[in-house]
Parts: C-alpha cells; sequence; structure tokens
C-alpha cells in the first residue's frame, strides 16, 4: 500500500518539505527527478497557485512575430510567446502574422466584458418560478448592491434568467476588472444568493452553481451570450499577398471554409474554425492563464468572403476569452516575464491582452487552412510535409 | 518597426542562437527574462517540439494521491503529478482521491481506440458521390494497404463517410499504438486519398482536411464514434462513506446532478460534468500531452444513480481521450519524469495511462460537485471559502 | 409536356374555378377526386388560406378527454379534439388523460408570449457592428413606436441582439396578442428596419430575415430565449395512482427518464421526451394551427423526480408552442368548430388554449412512457401490442 | 364534472356510435358540429387509423406545379397537391416550380433508406457492456434472423452501437419497403431483444426505446446516420433565369445563404434553410403520412455555391425523410386520391414520392429566400406584400 504525501503545518511550500516530497515520489515510484526538481524562482510565491508542490514542468517557450495589431487597446506590432511541445505549429502562426503585416495588420474589437455564476433556484412549481423571474427584475439593484459588498472590482450588470419546470436557472454576470474573476464572482454570488434566499422564504432551495455558466466546457449559450471577453479580429487580405503567401486564391480559400461550416454544422462542433485551441494553449501556457479554460475559449465562429475587389475578408468571433493579466498565475516568474514582453502584466492590459490573442488566433487560421491544401501540380501538401520536416512523425 | 527574430541555418536550437534570440526579445521589448532563460535541458533535443525556442515556461507540479485504480492496464495505488497555477485544484483532486480510495477504487475500461483524419471527396453532384460511397465500401481493403504503406504502427480499421449534397465527408479510423498519432494519420491519408483520386478520375477534388475529425474541438461525432481513447470510469461509493467524506447523501447528489444535466441539456454543453478539463489540463501539461487537445477531450457524459442498497453509482465516458506515452513532447526532460511517475513512459503505456487520467476524472468531479454545496445548518459554501483560503481570491 | 393549371383573374375561390382546377388534373393524371371534390364550406371564404384550392383532405377526428388543467386560463376538464391517421395514437393520450384525473389534474403556467422577426444588420467591421447593438440600445423607444405604426394588436417589448463578425443578428420580440403573428411582426420589424436603416448612413444594408427566429425549426436560442408562448405543464402522480394506471412505480419511471434525457444530451435532440409532436400536430390539424410549426414547436424539455412521498413529479417545459385562437386557419369550418369543442374560439383565448395543448402533451408522455415498458412476469409489451392490436401493422 | 365519451364494444366505427359521440360532444361542450360531422368515406374503414373517431377536420387542398423532377425513380412533370391553411404559401412553392422548370428540372438522388428501433441494454458495469458491444457483432446474423422472423418486408441491415457507461445504446436499422414501418420495426426489434436477453443472462435488463432512434425530433445522429429516406436534391440555375425570376444574383443568394448559414451554426438549428416544414407538411398532410413526422423530417442541411460559369448551384440534404405510399394514413379516401394525382399510390412507390418531396422542397426554399430580400430601388420587400395581398395580415 502507497504512503502518505508529506505535508506541513508550518509552510507548506518550504524548500523542505518539497524536498521531503521529491524524496518520498522517489522512493515511492523510482522515478528520478532530475529536471522536474529545477526551477528558478522562491516557491513560498506559490501559495494560492498550486497544493502539494515538489517541482516545474519546463515546457519550451518560443517567440513568434511581429504579430501587427490594429486593436482599440494593442496598437503596433507584438513579439509573441507561445510555450508547446507540438512541432510546427509556432512555425505555422509565424507564416500566418507575416500575412497579417503584408495585409496592414489585424483588426480587433472587444464587444463584451463578462464573467458568471449561474445559480439555480427551485420552487414548489412553475407558477412560484415564474413569478420568482418577475421579483428577480424588480429587486435587481438591491441584488447588485448586495453582490458588490464583497468585492472592490467586480460589478454585477445583469441577471439573465431561464425559466424551467419548478426552477429558475440563472446567470450573474459581472465584470471583473483584468482579472479572469471566476472566484471573486463566486463570492459575490453567494453573498447575493443568501441574501435572496431570505426574502424568498417560500423557495425550496437554491444550488450556488445551477452550470448554466458552463465553466470550462463550450455551450449555445456561452457562444450567443458570451463569458470572459467576446473580441473579433478581422483582416482583408489584398488579393495578390494571398496568392504570394498563401499559395491560394480567395475564391478558392472562401470556397475551403465553406466546406469547414457545413462539416460544423453537421457535427455540432463547437466552432467552424481550423485550430483556434492551438494558438491560445501556446499562449495560455505562456502567461499564466488557467489552461484549462481551454475547453471553452476554442468556440468561435470564422466568417469570410470574397469581396468586389477580389480581396479576401476574414473574421473570427471568439465569444468566451477568458484572460487575465492580473492574479492568478500572472505573477508567476516566467509567465510574467512572457507576459511582460507583449507590455500585458499587470492592471488594465487584459483588453490589450485579449485583443493580441484574438489576432494571434486569426494568424494560425489562415495559415492552416492554406497549409492543408494540396498543390495542384506537385500533388505535395504542405501540411502533411511540414510534420515531416519540422515535427516528430513516425 | 520591429526587428526580425535570430535564425540559424546551421542548428536553430543551438545555445548561441537561443542566446541571441533572449537578447533581442530583451532589446526590443524591454521585458527580462530572469526566469524564462533558465532549464535544465539541452535545447537541441526541442528539433521536432517547438521553433523559435528561447526559455522555457517553468509551471508548478504538484502531486496527488494515490489514486486506487481497478483497469484492464492500471492496477493499483498511482501517484498523479498534476501542473497547474489555479489553487484549490489539486486539493479538491486529492479529496476525491481519497473518496476513491475509501470506496474500494475506480473501475476503469477503454472501449475504442481510434484517431482520425477526415477528407472531403467532391464530386459534380449527389449521385455520383452517394456511388463513391459504395466505391469506398468494395475497395477499402486495397484502401488501407496504401494508407499502411507509410507506417509501421498505425493501421487503418474503417472508414466512416457521411454523404451530402456532392460530397461525401469522410472519417479515416485509425489505431496508431502509444503515439496520438495525429501526424502519422495525416501522411497516411494524404497517400491513400491519392490513390482514391487517380481511382476515380470523375471525382472533382479533394481536401485532405474536411474538418470532420473535429480535431481539438468538441462535437456530435466525435462523443457518437470517439476520438482518441473512449474510456469510462465508474465507481460505486457506499452511502456512509459518500456522507462522510463528501458530506451530502447519495439521493442529494443525485439530484444535483439532474439539474447540471438538464442545464447540459438546456445550454447544449459540450459536457454535462463539472469540470474535467480542469485535472487533465494539469495531467497533460505535466506530462507532455499537447494541451490543446483539452478542446476536445473535455466533452464527456456522466450517469449516476442511487443503488437498490441506497449507495451512489457513479460513472463518466469520456470519448475523445487523446494521450501519448511515446512521441511528440513526451520525451522531454521534466515531462518524461512526469509520465515516470506513474510509471507511463514509453511504449505500450498509453491504455494504462488513459485509465488513470480517467480515473483522476472522477476524483475531481466528485470532489466539486460536493464542494458546490451549501451546507444547511453553517450557510457556509466549501467551494467559495476553499478559494479564499487556498487560492488568490480579491 | 404538362399543362397549366387554371387561374381566374375574378375570383380564384369560385366553384367554377375550383371545378375546372379538378377537371385539369382528373384529366392530367388520370387521379379520379371522389372525396377529395367533396366538402361543406364555402370555398369562396378561403381567400387568404390557400392559392389553388380545388378540395379538400378529409381527415379523422377523434375525441379523447376529459383533460384536467388546472391553469391560470384553463380550468377544469375539457374534450380535445385530434385529428390522426395513426391508430393507438389517440387512445394512449386518453389513457394519459385519465392517470391526469386521477392525480386532480395537471398545472399549467405560461411564462412568456413573444413572437419574433429577426434581421441582421451588416456593417463595414466589427468595430461599427459593435457600436450599433449600444444604437440600438439607446434607441429602442424610438423603434418600437415605429413598429408599432403598423399593427393595433402587436407589441414590440424587446430586441435581442448578438454581434459576431461584421453583423448584428437580431430577435424583435414582440406580443401579438391570440393571433400566431408571424405575418403582422414581418410588416412592423419591415418599417422599423427601414427607419433604422435611414438613421444608420453607414450600415452596408441588412437583410429582412437573418434568419435568428429560427422560424419551423429548433435551435438553442428558441430554447433559451422562446417564440410563441414558453409553457410548463407539471403534475404529481401519486404512487398508488402511477402503479395502477401506468403499471409502472415512481423510481422505475425516473429511472427510465434518465436514458432517455442522457439518450438526447448524446444525439444533441430537440427533446428529452417520448414524443410531443405527435398530440400536438393531432391538436394543430384539428383546429386550424399553422401544422408546419411542429418543425418548432416539438422543442422542449422534461424534467422529474420522486418525491420525498414516493410520489412522480412531472413536468414539461415547452418553449416554442405556437398557437393561435383567431387569424390563419381558426376560423375555417371544421377548425372552428373543434376550436369551439374547447370554449377557445376567438380572441382572449390564445393563453387557455396554449395550457390545454401542454396538458395534452403530459397526458401523451405519461401514457408512452409507460407503454413501452416490457412487463417482467409476462414479456409482453404493451407498446407493441396495441400497435397489433389498434394499429395497421404488418 | 364531465361525462363519459360514448365507445361500443361491437364496432366502435359505426355510423351509431360516431352519432352518439357527435351528440355527446355537441351536449357537453355547446358546439355545433355542422361541419366536421361531414365527410364522404365509410367511417368503418378508419379501424387502425384512430379511435374514437366522431367527424374529420377538412383542410383546403391546392394544386401546385408541374415540378420537374430528374430523379432515378421520379422523372417528369408533376402536379404536387397541397394542403394548407397559410396563404401565400402555395403561391411561394408554385413560383420555386416555375425556377425549377426553366432551369431544366431539380436534380434527386435517394442515398440510403433506414427505420430503426433503439433499445437500450443495460449491465452491471462499462466492462460487460464493453464487452456486449463485440457480442452483438458476432451474432448480428443470428439477430437479423430473429427479427426478420416477425415481418415479410422488413430487413434488419445494421445495429450500430454506442456504449456508454454501463450501457449500449443500439439502433437497429431496418429497410421497410415502402411503408414508414415504424411499427414494424418495433415488433421486430421486440422479438431480437427478447431472444439478446436470452443468451445474456448476466445483462441487468434492457429498455426497448432507448431514444437513440430520436422518432419525432430532430438530432444530430439523425443527420449524421439518416432516418427515413436520406434525399438530396439539387439544381443549377442559370443565372439570367435567376436574375429574371427570382430577381437576385447568383453572388446576393450565395451571399445570403452565408448570413442563414451562419446563424444556424450559431443557433444550434436544426437546419439552415428557410422553411422546409412549410412544404413538407402540406404535402404529407395530403397524402396521408404522419404529420408529427415533421418534428423530425424538417432537418436538413443546405449547400450552395457561385458556378465558375456564374450560374447557381443549391442543393438540400434532408437526412431524415419519413415517407410511405402503403399503409398507415395513404389508402384513406382523400389521401390516396392525392397520392394517386402523382402516381405514387402502393407499393413500388416511396422511392418516386421521396424524390418529389425533396424536389417540392427545393421550390419553397429558392422562392424564400429570394422573396424575403428587399428591393435596392423601391425599397419593397415581397415576403411583407406578399402577405398583404394573399395572406390574412392584421
Amino acid at each position: 500500500m502507497a504512503g502518505k504525501i508529506p505535508r506541513s503545518n508550518d509552510n507548506d511550500y518550504s524548500s523542505d518539505i518539497i524536498k521531503q516530497r521529491q524524496d518520498f515520489i522517489e522512493q515511492e515510484t523510482g522515478a528520478k527527478l532530475h529536471h522536474t526538481k529545477q526551477f528558478s524562482f522562491n516557491p513560498e510565491n506559490m501559495s494560492g497557485n498550486i497544493e502539494n508542490i515538489f517541482g516545474v514542468a519546463q515546457v519550451p517557450v518560443g517567440i513568434a512575430g511581429p504579430l501587427l495589431v490594429n486593436g482599440e487597446y494593442a496598437q503596433g506590432e507584438y513579439f509573441v510567446p507561445m510555450a508547446t511541445v507540438e512541432g510546427t505549429m509556432l512555425a505555422s502562426y509565424n507564416r500566418g502574422m507575416k500575412v497579417i503585416r503584408e495585409s496592414g495588420g489585424v483588426l480587433t474589437t472587444v464587444t463584451d466584458v463578462v464573467m458568471q455564476r449561474a445559480p439555480c433556484f427551485v420552487f414548489k412549481d412553475a407558477r412560484q418560478a415564474r413569478d420568482f423571474t418577475l421579483w428577480l427584475d424588480q429587486n435587481f439593484l438591491e441584488i447588485k448592491a448586495r453582490a458588490e459588498t464583497t468585492t472592490s472590482v467586480g460589478k454585477l450588470n445583469e441577471i439573465e434568467r431561464y425559466h424551467v419546470h419548478n426552477m429558475v436557472y440563472t446567470r450573474f454576470d459581472y465584470s471583473t476588472g483584468d482579472a479572469a474573476g471566476q472566484n471573486m464572482t463566486s463570492r459575490a454570488t453567494f453573498v447575493a444568493c443568501e441574501w435572496i434566499r431570505e426574502q424568498n422564504p417560500h423557495m425550496s432551495h437554491y444550488l450556488l452553481s445551477g452550470s448554466f455558466d458552463t465553466e470550462k466546457r463550450t455551450s449555445s449559450v456561452n457562444l450567443l451570450k458570451g463569458r470572459g471577453r467576446r473580441v473579433t479580429a478581422e483582416i482583408t487580405i489584398p488579393r495578390e499577398v494571398m496568392k504570394q503567401h498563401l499559395k491560394v486564391t480567395p475564391e478558392a480559400m472562401h470556397y475551403g471554409q465553406g466546406i469547414s461550416t457545413l462539416a460544423a454544422l453537421l457535427t455540432n462542433s463547437s466552432n467552424n474554425a481550423a485550430h483556434p485551441a492551438n494558438g491560445l494553449a501556446a499562449l495560455y501556457l505562456a502567461t499564466g492563464q488557467d489552461i484549462a479554460n481551454i475547453g471553452e475559449s476554442n468556440q468561435c465562429t470564422t466568417y469570410n468572403k470574397v469581396t468586389r475587389n477580389g480581396d479576401y475578408y476574414y473574421s473570427i468571433t471568439l465569444p468566451s476569452l477568458i484572460v487575465a493579466t492580473y492574479g492568478g498565475g500572472t505573477s508567476l516568474a516566467t509567465q510574467r516575464e512572457c507576459l511582460e514582453i507583449m507590455d500585458c502584466y499587470g492592471a488594465d492590459k487584459a483588453m490589450k491582452f485579449a485583443e493580441i490573442a484574438a489576432g494571434l488566433v486569426v494568424a494560425g487560421e489562415l495559415s492552416l487552412a492554406a497549409a492543408t491544401r494540396t498543390d495542384k501540380e506537385t500533388r505535395t501538401n504542405d501540411w502533411v510535409d511540414a510534420h515531416e520536416r519540422l515535427g516528430r512523425n513516425r
């Protein structure tokens, strides 16, 4: 039977207890931790980021760019750190950035900023539940006041409500400044709910998490109403730039996107794009975002058309881009440095960072969509060949 | 205007060029790379894993466990390395593992192993397309032989085909041994498609990627037909264990799961679970998996019931669990060590690793589902409080 | 080559032109129209209901009931006319009504009444589109005033807006009294849109129908936000009533519903119910509703639980129940009579009719869910046998 | 308290008992049944089609056409009877048929014919369930033999199986000749399941209907795998025909379809078409189909492109078109006559009828898609105006 992982009552992040854990693991499992043991930061700063720490994952980070962004917050050229273990991926994003530069940049727009908690209120019957939806509307300002007592940053902007059966599913929609905000909204919503419960003694009960926030997964409700930042990135690629750098005409690209969109419709897919999760995961990992959010942030739609001039318009809307430049993992040693490479560390930088992230996704989409095409004359395929050349194919 | 990222013609992974890139970044952006520069491995081994490498992300790794798994491949207690920057998460999974131990372990079963490429074949009209589906059936063995000329490991087991309009979307379904297999299947499918094209000169053309593999995103077709490994993890928790360790009765847990499942149905969510992406992301990151796969691997269904004895049966099926113990990022310095902690490095370990991953997810689901409940007497909520206590709330 | 269907410039609904059409059809096709020619109403009243009329479909109508409804509008026992050609269906609904009576009636609640038109506004880029969403909010009252100039009944209550790419999809949400309202909302929205266009000269253009109303099809947006009437029908069936009349325990029924709900989740199904389309289609057909609306009105969720007393709670929420008691086909000869059987003809009856419709659906759900079960002792199955006995099996 | 609906032990379809029911309804409800009482057929033929019959719905039927179909079964011009109470609808379909004629006809292709029953088999755990999927494969021929003992027409062609948790959801896929087949497949599947159960005594139990057939509702599994007939209808409309008759260019139509498809993706809609339910409902009603099937038959995808010549290619695939020309309501008095108008009554006609139905849908799609456009010069909108002119707007 296995032993017990060493814990300390005093300081569970001291070098001493970490050493004990390393020894424990080596003894229990026979694994040798030559590399995992080696890190350059003070582990005591990890309190709040992890429990039972015993080392680090060292994940290679590369640099891509510059990415030319014409945003409201990000304006100019940015070098983007990407952490990954998948060969060819960074090179592909880099190629897309070149196309973006040649086209004058990617235009980015943030539409909404919102973070949810989603309590579910349960009643004796549908009629009580329906009447409660009206009560919620009438008492919104007071509920908002209660929720906001718990946070100096979060603002409760709306309560979406969906009545079914004897329940009311809700989404408490907050703005949370430059933090991702999942935690501050939990506390605020809990306090608000307790007050709501007191005011509605006929309520059977409520669940603090009724799952309508669909955290860390994709959903139609997030696609429609958003979660995190709703960001659109657009570009018009001149016909000649496209032909030269992506080796495809606007018409052929538009045709291929139509095939992909139909596939997404047929398969009920979380997006009709090529691989937004790739670029986002690499950026999230480098910059201390919660990488589990890839489960929801990959959701998006793309749209494209050939313009009257024969150029190519391409757009992606990411309705659930969850990013932070403050709190969470952003202040850790390497993560902060990677944010600083883009001047995105700290307060008042989340909008800028969101715009860069969306622009990055466009770079990857353009590049991969073009790469998967087979050259008609040589009958070769860049996508296959790049993995042969740069990746670890077998 | 920004400068150009240094590249080398000789060896783009030498210490020298990496140093040049670090200097370039520091000069161009003003960021200081004290920590990102520090890594313990030979960067020349990175060829095939990343381009433009300039350093590492150091992500803290903690240890949870032991996780008691009753699988066909994983049998016994495992300590699980989890890399994360989100406080409370590892502690929560650890709590779930205790419940699993007290219940005699988690039962794991792998149903299918499959990796896809998904070409789309286009014809003049629907009638030609329909007839092509019959041709595919009749020529399967020959197509299989062509595809398998390119790989010693991959086996083409089935070609799913979906006829719509003037097209046939397909999914070439391979087994790929202990590699995730996205790359080997690209090459094999390309070679097969070129042969198919030659045999069907009336075909208008084909797209090597018709998007029906829904790579790195969730979809109904993956939920139904699978991608990667289809793994189920089940547990029956004795009533008293549940009450003591999760502070909830089987009936209350079942009721809460019903609310979550209804929410998933109403929102068209990619799963009806609590947060499978969390545990998977932490495990994937520690062990060199492609973390972008969280975009698809988070998809799952859960099922639960109160047994006749009053115990609690819980099950999760992950239809798209993409894991590798060989190739990709698995042989990198810290990643390999973390695999070795579970004796999951190298050939013939992927089934075992998949079973451990599924068991890990169950630990997190049980723990969070219980934590989000508010105590009726004290009116406190563990989920909110844990983040206050362990996390970086503000 | 075929001839031309006779038309009249004077009165395309006169007996004369209808006779010409009948003759034409018999000559052109060889079919004999003995029965289709026979109808009891004045065809000149059909103007506005159909073009090129040449006869009638005679569809058998049966009577089920009484259905005991505890609604806010429908209160008491109703006999329900159902038009169908599918044997066993009416008998099954009738059985369910007995269970409802024995349980004290079905409780019905209407939550919302809304009918949409869904224009899409297109701009040069996402930033203009986003800014337009704010303009819409600020100018809602004026838009509302413009829309309502076209109708004495319709009220514009909300404009939902969904920004993606360079577009804003909207849903103009009206209340439309006792008419279904698809037509009045078209006119009102067109007038409003023309005004909006004039006020926003930078707008590229708009499409009057951007398809976000998802008319005559199911969708997540309708499930969440509703279309037509959002109606919930609930019942608590005493344990003994259930065992006696449905031959199933509450626990077994709950278990079976769990299996169905999981199936709905796995298949992305438009409902997790048994067959709401059956009862609705029969009622719609008998009462002059637009039966094509079955395409959207079948959408719903069900929810159920075993109560603490061991009774069975069942609920269905139909978010898109489109019904009218005025306008459309409701004043036709037999259709009006069937509405009058339930005292549901004319103004101020649509809420009542919606409640009866929802109650009817519950009757069918309870009956079929129980019928599909196989008796453990006799190994017979009512569902199979009923079709043998009552239906046209072969 | 309400009275009891008269029933007869001898012949529940005699004129006598029908008269009693009519009197009962008039007395109980006060409604007068002048028209509903009037029908031209012998009600005793209704046995197997309805219970508790007391009269008929008289629904107006109009004629549209000719529809020029280039199918494998339907070849030539057909006049199509459509029963409806919605003004403008038939006129709109008629306009579309003109465009089809001018374009040389609509090309139709049936890909698959399948009718399902969907039992769910439940086991102690996932491992037993997984092993059962293998047993099913190995014993397919014997299962097939058992199922086919019950029917001279139905053939069991495949058993789809989906393993999740401790269950195996299946779809027993039959061909059923010219009947819709829902009933014959119930009996066959029941007999097969009872045998399967006997062979697998460790099975916990099975449910004859596990809901994976998604009967009378839309679903991804039906979209992918089909139900009823999978039919594609295609047309290439010459540019000049389009401009003259639909008053829109191919480019503008393609653009509008892109907006609709994006809306379908964003809303998780059951189709990306305009209104297939309309034409299908009118045809189903006239010809004795089960109109509740509109709940599933409305599901479809459309695809379109501008050809290299500047013409317009349009295609619709209906994966779940459920039609019969034999059995069910097809032999009723008016229904049979309407089938005969198209020479579609009786055995060996279902393929032909399916092709006509799909062609009809194309007519309605082309017409409505064009009608909803606003004329740029006159700022008028046909769609709105047609309802003013022909419909019952208010």
